[in-house]
Order: structure tokens, then C-alpha cells, then sequence
């Protein structure tokens, strides 16, 4: 006797309802290997569904090898389908996979281990999450963008595109950047999926064995596995109040010519820090001047919610040695990977042909989508929007630092913008593992301050990202890591 | 006096159509530096529209670099715009580019350059393109679709997704499997961007320079480049009418320990030959007693319209040796770039580690969207539907040949599926490049041999994929190349 029920509600077609709940029950044992099935004539009276419906649940069933049935007979269940799983499971290993890997795959495994992401419970505060507020994300707006174009250009969008990226996007992107000031035309521009991709193939065109690779540290924790996939050596510069240590560079530099410079002048991820214009062009001077391509990883470009804005590095550029990195990401979808790189003309023509052998093209439905939710207005009232509540979540932020944590042990950068804040503690021999614990334990997950670095060195400092918490939660969080640290230190 | 006209009727803001249309005219000159825009009054006057929309529009211009005001003063156009370009172009270029790319990528740029997209007139026919039919496509039943999926979990899907891809879709490519009688779990899964991205993982994964990889030749001309940029050595088998030659291939594994072998089972690309079972047996054999990892390109597992199928070499695969391809570019949406690897559960944990460093995660809401089409039963009626038509342009392509090709000079292979049919001209001093021009000439465009090798011979042979073009177009192309051939030979 089989208990099925339909749900004439659901989008989902009866005949595949009685398909999965037949399916679920060989799977689960309840029915077994040789029990017969009812014939389709009786189950479709017993369920009240049309005789084809149940039929084409069964051959369903046959053609995935749960049934078998000769003609004449019943339909019975298979044995086969569960002997499968056994099988394999006791199948000897004989590739050692370890061992096969690439080396560079190796080093990339362990050293992105650590990023798993950490379980947030429903009373822990996530300071993690450097994605935007989904609650803030206008999910109709797009919808309805996504209905028009599928509408209008269905056919062309679902058909391979253009490795480039979506035409109109790109001149959007164009417009977007002259606001910033950056005057591209659309033939330096490719859109990429997000900045991580963007990173990649970028190190694909310049990065080989030992190739050294400038960086801040701390910095992008994602961009260091990359780093090391590609085998580069990274020179470290630290970060100062004021942005990367231009002196510790230019030494640096002299001593050992590097291939590529990576800097993150807004709000740079962890510290929130955002370099002056003085220090930008003397960073675009030292590249001109020992010839060494940057990248300007502006990924959080539009979140200047405090003050006037310095322009970035790319819009003084005048001999294309700046590869300015772009991404919606931060703003808007992140889940639609979509981001782009502005460059000089020779290397977005390398690096489309690099695109096109990887991926053949993006996902150009979802750049077209994009495209008309920007193009309609919605995305400069989305910035609008989100810089007013960010705003508010920056300064409670750090005014509930400067009212809750002990005073004298703690220092923290106050951004102008973004969404990370950095805080390190001044005591000697204060482990960082167990500072996150030990923070953890009070309910506020932070992000660890030695993912930021290359060597992972357990120093006491960790970032706060507000991007996912309103502003309770953010009073309450940091409440609490005030408490974390007062019965610390 | 500006000649502006607003469309009430379009979705475009109306601030957004003023500042479109201004900015036209100060791109093409029709505005010069230093020309007065009229007031936000008397423009708003004119155009019948709220002074707002003017002031709005006015506000965008200025924002982006191409007007300038003072208080109390009227806009004017700017001179700083149009230098942009100019001062850009003028400047040297201080870095190399061509120097500085790795090595990897002058190869794969060098490998790529001949794929440039021919230009397809109103009267020629395709016979390149190996996307399916854009006619065929079932876009009303995905925009419905993607509008559920939207509103049932837009949130969820436009933020950072999992990795290893949209776990319900996984779970349905699970089922899809076993109907191929492959039996693998859900973990042993890993949702791809297309085959290409696919083929790219596993080369990051095993494929170090110098690694040898094992190739039937002809070959998928797009895995060529990527073979090059991982600087793998290529092994070359040759085809036989019923496979890769499997005595070759023991001698040269015998003789040099390869990485990697990769096969296309199934109405091979560019080939369209299905191997048999007796074939596929003794290949996976092969790879088991030499411990070789096979990659199983199932890029058209779908498309067996004639007669029996021959299980995939991967449902006989006990010890997880087999790195199976799917994808869903060849029967649904390539613009979706979705495809799978299903493989040994330890190779996928790497596989993910990789994705999410390098995408961090895939388009998960179009995976979603897809989900919820083959959910549906869209999927099947879609599969069914496309092998009605292409069983019969197939069959109509296969006796175009017979009806209008010169007996004697011409083989050709004879698919029981898929897209694409190999033909070879047996005469001798014959070049390829001049044979694909002749044929041209004709108003026919098909794909020249020579991209199928890695060394590129300039050999008579060609091939024509029937998935763009209806019966008559195939008919009138196939009579088109005969005639070419008639002259020629």
C-alpha cells in the first residue's frame, strides 16, 4: 500500500511529484528490490490522476534504473540502482590523487584551508561577511530588469556572447568611471566574473615561477592563495596610517625588480585605510618610473560616504601602467560575479584572448540584466541609499569602539568609507587564534588578522566588517567584544 | 537650439533620456567646449517636463566630466573631456607588454588567434557555429523560470553562493547520471562554467609544464590552447572510423608515462564518431592498468537520436579514474556557461578548493534558474523535442552528401548523433586553407580542419556542424560545397 501525496499548488508537474515520492522511497528502503508497483491503472484511480501521468512517473523511474518491467508484467523494483553506491565505496583507490596534484594546487589547497566559513549561529553577531546586506539588496528592481531583457533579447543573451562582455554594459561602465574621473573608451575594458577572476587573469598574463609580486600587507586574504597558485614570491611592504610605506617600496624595489605592484588605495581590506592624493601619485610615479605595472583593486570605489572623495590612481594614468579593477560585487549581487578590469588596450586584447580560451565568454544574461538595472536609474538611488545607512553603520560602529573597548589597549583605524574596520590589541604574547576564541565564546565572530598576511603570523589584531549587521547589532557586537576584551586584558 | 526627444513610452527614465542625448551631442561635436546649455527652466519648459528632470540630467552631466558651472552662471560644455583621449593616446607606451606576458600566455594568444568568429552574410550558410539553434531555444519557459526563482529566493541567490554550485541542481545532475547508468553521489559533483572551465580545473590540478597529456587527433580545437597554456606536452593518437587508435595509444603510454588522456566517446568533436562498447572497455582498462586519468568529454551525451547508446565510459569506472564532462551549452543556454565534472570524491574536494579560489563561487542564480526549468520537466520535453529535428537534419545532411558530393573523391563519417560530420578530400597536393576559401567562395562557411591539430597541417579536410541551420539550409549548403568540389577536383 503506497502513501503518496500530490500537491496540485505546487509548480512542480504531478507526474514528477509521484516520480520523486516513488523515487524516495526505493532510496529509503521503504519499498524494496522486487516489490512489485501498482499498475498505473490502479495507482492513477487511487491518486485521481489521468493514467498517463502515473505512466510517465514510471518510465521515469525505469529510465533512471530504479524499475525494471518486462511487457505483460508488473512493474518491479530494481536491484541494481542500490548495489551501485557498495560498489564503488569498496573500489580500491588506485590513483594516488595527493600525489598526482600540481604543486601549485597543492600549496593553493593548504593555504585556502583556513577560509572555511564559520557557522553563524542565531545568537552569534557576524563581523565577517564582507558581502552587502541582502536585506538591503533590491532584489524586484532587478527581477523586473531580468523579465524585461529576457523578454526583449531572450534568444541573443542565452546564446554564446561576446568574451568581452556585454557591449552596453561596458560603455556603462565606461560612463561610470569617467564619474570617477578614469577617461577609458570601452575597448579597455573587460568585464570579468568579479574581482577574483579578474586577479587571475591578470597574473596569467605577467605572473611565471618566482615572478615577485609587491603587496601590502595585510591585504585581500583571497588574493594570497592566488599568489602562491601562481608560484610568485610576495614582497611585503606594511601598511602605515597613511597607506602603503612608500619608502620601504622604493627600497624594496630597487634592491629587486618586482613584475607587479597590488594596492588597495579605498578602504583597503582589512584596514579601512584610505591613501591622500600625494601618496597616490607618488605610488604611480614609482611605477612610471622603474616601469612596473599596478593593480588598483578599487572594489569598494563607490562606498565613499564620508567627505570628499580622492581620485583613484587610474584617472592620473597617463602611459596605461594602472590595471584598475572594478566590481558590483560590493554594492549590489555579489552572487552574479560580475566585475571588470580597466587597462591599457594591448593587455585587454591579451587578456580577452586569455578570457575567451578559459571560459569561452561570461554570463552574458546577467551582464545584460545588470546593464538595464543600472542604465534605468536604479543603481545610482541604490548608492544613494546604501551610503545614508552605511554612513550611520560607520559611525555607530566607531562610536560604540571608542565608548566600549578599554581604553589604552586597543588601537582601530576609523575609515572614511567601506565596510572594515582594524583593531589591534597592544599586549605582548596575546596569541591572535586565541583572542578569536576567546571573542568567538562571547558570541561576536571577527575575521582573523593573520589570514591578511602571507606568513599567517598569530598576532592579536582582527577585522570587523559592518556590511552585514544593522545598527543593534552592531552597538550590541562590538558591546561585547568590549567585554571580551575588558576580561582579557 | 537642442532637438531632444523624450519617449514617454520607454522604459528609460526621463532624466536619463536628456542626459543620453546631451552627451551624444557632446561626443559627436555637435556641442563644442565652451557652448551654453540653456537653463534647467527654460529646457524643462520646452520638453514639457518637470524642471527636475533637467536638473537631474544636468547634475549627471557635470558628474561625469563633460560640463562645467558656477553659481548663478549657466553650464557650459568642457574642455577636459575631450582632451582625455587625446592626452592618452599621445602619451608612450613605457612598458613592454608583448615582453612581459609569460610565455604561457604568447602561446595560447599565438593558438587562439585563428578562432576570430567569421562573419556570417545574409546569404551564407553556417555550417561553423556548434551552438545549438537559437530557434530551438525555450526561452518563455525559462524566463518563467527565472521569474519563480527570483521571487521565491532572490536574496539567497544574488549572494555569494557554494562553491561547488546550487545543491539542488547537483542533485538533479546526480539523477540525470544514473540515467546514463552513472552512479555517483552528489559529492563527487562539481558545477563548472561550461566544459572549458571544467577542462581548465583539471589541467590546474594535474597538468605541470612538460606533463603529458594523451589526445585523439583530430581534436576539440578549443582544448588545444588550453593544453598549450599549461605548457603540457601534447601526445598525439590518431582516429580510426571506430575511435582513437587504442594500439597507439598502449605503445606511446608504454614508451612515456602520460598524466592525462582526453577522449570524446560520443559523436566525437570535430570526427562525430561514436565508439562501441568493446572500445570503451578496453580504454578504460588502459587507463586503469597504467593508472592514467581519463577525461570523458560528454559535451553531447544527449544527442544520441539514432539507434542504441553506448554507455559512457564513466558508468563502468569502479576505481574513480574517470574525470566525466557534462554540459548544458550543447542542448539548452551556452550563454549560461553551466557544465559539471562528476569524478573521485577527493579530486572534486581539490577542484572546489580551487574554484573558490580563483570564482569564489559560480552564477548561482542561473543555476537556479535552470534547476527549476529541468525540475520542471522542461528539460525532457526539450531533449525530446530537439532530437526529432536534429535526427532529421541529420538525416537530411547525410543524404545531401550522398546526392550532391563527387563519388570517389570525398569520405565522410556518418554520426548516430550529435552536431558535426568530418569530411575528407582524397587528392593529393590539396591545401586546406585554400580548400575552406573555395568553398567560401561558394557562400558556405565550415570549420577548416587544421584547428583540430595541434600542429596545424594544412590538410584537405573540414567540418560541418548542422546545428544552426534548418533542413533546406543544409540541403542548399551541402549543394553548394558539392558544386564547389565538382570544380575543383
Amino acid at each position: 500500500m503506497l502513501l503518496l501525496h500530490l500537491d496540485r499548488e505546487k509548480q512542480i508537474p504531478l507526474f514528477k511529484q509521484v516520480f520523486n515520492q516513488l523515487k524516495e522511497m526505493i532510496d529509503s528502503d521503504t519499498l524494496k528490490p522486487g516489490d512489485k508497483l501498482p499498475s498505473t491503472r490502479s495507482l492513477a484511480y487511487k491518486l485521481g490522476v489521468n493514467r498517463t501521468t502515473v505512466f510517465k512517473a514510471y518510465e521515469e523511474l525505469w529510465a533512471c534504473g530504479y524499475t525494471e518491467s518486462s511487457s505483460g508484467s508488473y512493474t518491479t523494483v530494481r536491484k541494481r540502482a542500490k548495489l551501485a553506491t557498495p560498489k564503488r565505496i569498496m573500489g580500491k583507490e588506485i590513483i594516488d590523487w595527493d600525489k598526482i596534484s600540481t604543486l601549485n594546487c597543492r600549496m593553493l589547497t593548504d593555504s585556502i584551508e583556513v577560509h572555511k566559513p564559520r557557522k553563524v549561529g542565531k545568537n552569534l553577531i557576524d563581523f565577517v561577511s564582507l558581502s552587502p546586506d541582502p536585506g538591503l539588496m533590491p532584489v524586484r528592481d532587478f527581477k523586473s530588469c531580468m523579465n524585461q531583457i529576457l523578454k526583449l533579447r531572450g534568444v541573443d543573451l542565452l546564446g554564446y556572447g561576446d568574451p568581452k562582455g556585454y557591449e552596453p554594459l561596458r560603455e556603462f561602465i565606461t560612463d561610470q568611471m569617467r564619474r570617477h574621473s578614469i577617461s577609458v573608451a570601452s575597448d579597455e575594458i573587460l568585464i570579468t566574473n568579479g574581482t577574483q577572476n579578474a586577479i587571475e587573469l591578470i597574473l596569467k598574463l605577467l605572473v611565471k615561477e618566482g615572478t615577485k609580486i609587491v603587496t601590502e600587507v595585510p591585504t585581500y586574504s583571497l588574493a594570497i592563495p592566488l599568489f602562491h597558485y601562481y608560484k610568485a614570491e610576495i614582497i611585503e611592504i606594511p601598511m602605515t596610517e597613511a597607506g602603503m610605506d612608500l619608502d620601504v617600496l622604493e627600497d624594496a624595489i630597487r634592491k629587486e625588480r618586482s613584475a607587479l605592484i597590488y594596492t588597495m588605495p579605498n578602504f583597503h581590506n582589512p584596514t579601512g585605510i584610505t591613501t591622500n592624493q600625494v601618496h597616490r601619485e607618488r605610488l604611480l610615479s614609482i611605477c612610471e618610473k622603474y616601469r612596473i605595472p599596478l593593480i588598483e583593486d578599487g572594489f569598494v570605489e563607490e562606498m565613499k560616504y564620508f567627505g570628499k572623495a580622492v581620485l583613484p590612481i587610474k584617472s592620473m594614468d597617463q602611459y596605461g601602467v594602472v590595471f584598475y579593477l572594478g566590481t558590483f560585487s560590493k554594492i549590489l549581487f555579489p552572487g552574479l560575479r560580475l566585475g571588470w578590469i580597466a587597462a591599457h588596450k594591448t593587455c585587454i586584447r591579451k587578456l580577452i584572448a586569455i578570457t575567451h580560451a578559459l571560459n569561452i565568454s561570461g554570463n552574458i544574461l546577467s551582464q545584460a540584466a545588470l546593464y538595464r538595472f543600472c542604465e534605468s536609474g536604479s543603481y545610482d538611488l541604490h548608492i544613494k541609499r546604501i551610503h545614508r545607512i552605511y554612513r550611520k553603520r560607520m559611525q555607530t560602529a566607531l562610536k560604540s569602539i571608542k565608548d566600549y573597548f578599554p581604553q589604552g589597549f586597543v588601537s582601530y583605524t576609523k575609515p572614511v568609507g567601506g565596510y572594515t574596520i582594524w583593531i589591534q590589541i597592544k599586549k605582548k604574547n596575546l596569541s591572535g587564534d586565541e583572542l578569536i576564541k576567546y571573542i568567538d565564546s562571547y558570541g561576536v565572530a571577527v575575521s582573523p588578522g593573520k589570514i591578511h598576511f602571507p606568513k599567517r603570523p598569530d598576532i592579536p589584531c582582527f577585522r570587523i566588517s559592518i556590511a552585514h549587521q544593522d545598527e543593534d547589532q552592531i552597538e550590541e557586537g562590538i558591546k561585547r567584544i568590549g567585554r571580551a576584551l575588558h576580561d582579557l586584558l
